[in-house]
């Protein structure tokens, strides 16, 4: 790590453990990741992990910043949310110590009238996605995929979507009747899917998988990629609305994003996609820059 | 059994075989039942099964009708599906030959436009149940819940919902965090999830079972109902328009069936429950009676 590093950032989510070192214009420079899920590890567990994986990076007073599933409860400690509209500074402000020169980053809660929302990650990568522009829409494809609208640095509002979690509990199910996935994606198989998702009610949807193979009408390999796109396409028709007019961006995985954007073209939407480690590395620097 | 017996009816689904002897009425005298889903023998193993359960009944000429799952492919042998509307006498066009007096009744097949829909022993249900009346919207709750329009003895229309089958995906995944079902229904988290399915697209209100649990708006013993009220109240809400002013009726379980009363009893409907037993010997009857 070179000596223009200013900041440690951390992504510490349900799969892994990420670290960056980000210099003074919020980029970042070294990066290690690891397979150790925020969630797993007996209390106290935390600070030795992280240790071992950034030891040689830290000195004393360099901060180190942790954002994602870190600061739920059952993780490293639980962090109050910090109620939404929520900016950098609010975010800066919700940081709590948990070792020295180490802090966690707040999840952000949201009353959407209908019910509560959460998320814990998100926030950091929307502020970093939203640095350089005034009002856009973040789509977070994964297993809680998240919509968010930011404007002027503000996080001004979302909604999830168990999509990713739903896909796995049903492919699950199905995949011993079905036999594994194909080896390339079946783009076909994913716009008839997009299709369905995007016409019928998604608890008719689903049935269709079953009535495809019952009939014939899907073929066993056609069937992870159709239920991929019934998935996203009633993802899509449940939250494109929260997106009219405003520029669409996509930040997460490389394959899931790119059946995210290939949807959303199909609707006529041409989405940017994002580095995700750039949009958290800048997420971070603008939150720890927030401070009073 | 009685010499009163014209007919022995089977009900051969995904977990059970039932086997009832009916008279001349359509109406089920004895009755017989074991767990055995008819997708889970090898080929040639139907017959056996079906004779250990019913042989002292059984007496040359006295025909066996059988429905449900057994005439899907990997049951005892595939049966064409019926297309819709499908009558008591289509049906019975469809019965086909397996041994000697035993016949499979075929499932519907409709084209609904956005997609095929299919059925094994709910058709059978359906014709039993419209026996005495006109114009009904019936209800099967079920792990493919089907709402079934009947007129005239006709099956005129039906709509599937995974209900079942994605509620046992996802209780599956959370019984491990949350713990198990409480021992009574607990109905104000059944009425709070009702509530969410029917105002949140599918995806967002699933979402709200992890939002409600991280921030402790939903304790672990109220998310086995509020699921259950959750899923209920998607399909109500995707599937009540088909039954605008027509008589509701439920056949099915009596603990899932009392939930889809009690739903719809909140929307301000009033469904009759009918006996399943009663459903199918009735329209097994209908059907032998429907040959020309």
């Amino acid at each position: 790590m070179d000596t223009s590093t200013v900041l440690i950032g951390v992504d510490w989510g349900g799969s892994n453990l990420r670290a960056f070192a980000i210099d003074a214009r919020g980029r970042a420079g070294g990066q290690r990741e690891i397979a150790c899920p925020a969630l797993s590890l007996a209390a106290g567990g935390h600070a030795a992990v992280l240790d071992r994986l950034i030891a040689d990076w830290r000195r004393p007073g360099l901060p180190v910043l942790v954002c994602g599933m870190a600061g739920a409860r059952n993780g490293w400690q639980e962090v109050a949310y910090c109620p939404c509209p929520a900016d950098a500074s609010a975010l800066a402000a919700g940081l709590l110590p948990v070792a020295a020169d180490i802090w966690l980053v707040p999840g952000v809660r949201y009353d959407a009238g209908t019910g509560i929302e959460v998320m814990r990650g998100e926030e950091t990568q929307a502020l970093g996605a939203a640095a350089a522009v005034d009002d856009i829409m973040l789509i977070c494809p994964g297993t809680h995929s998240k919509w968010i609208h930011i404007e002027n640095g503000q996080i001004r509002s979302f909604r999830s979507s168990i999509t990713g979690e739903l896909f796995d509990a049903l492919w699950s199910r199905w995949l011993p009747l079905v036999g594994p996935a194909p080896a390339q994606t079946d783009w076909a198989a994913f716009e008839r899917g997009l299709a369905a998702g995007h016409a019928t009610p998604l608890l008719s949807a689903l049935f269709s998988v079953r009535a495809g193979y019952a009939t014939a009408c899907l073929r066993p390999d056609e069937i992870h990629d159709y239920l991929s796109g019934l998935l996203i396409g009633a993802e899509l028709a449940a939250c494109d609305d929260m997106a009219a007019g405003r520029p669409r961006r996509i930040v997460g995985a490389a394959a899931l994003s790119a059946r995210y954007a290939h949807a959303l073209a199909l609707s006529g939407h041409r989405a940017t996609r994002l580095d995700a480690a750039a949009c958290v590395a800048q997420g971070l620097s603008s939150i720890w820059q927030g401070r009073r």
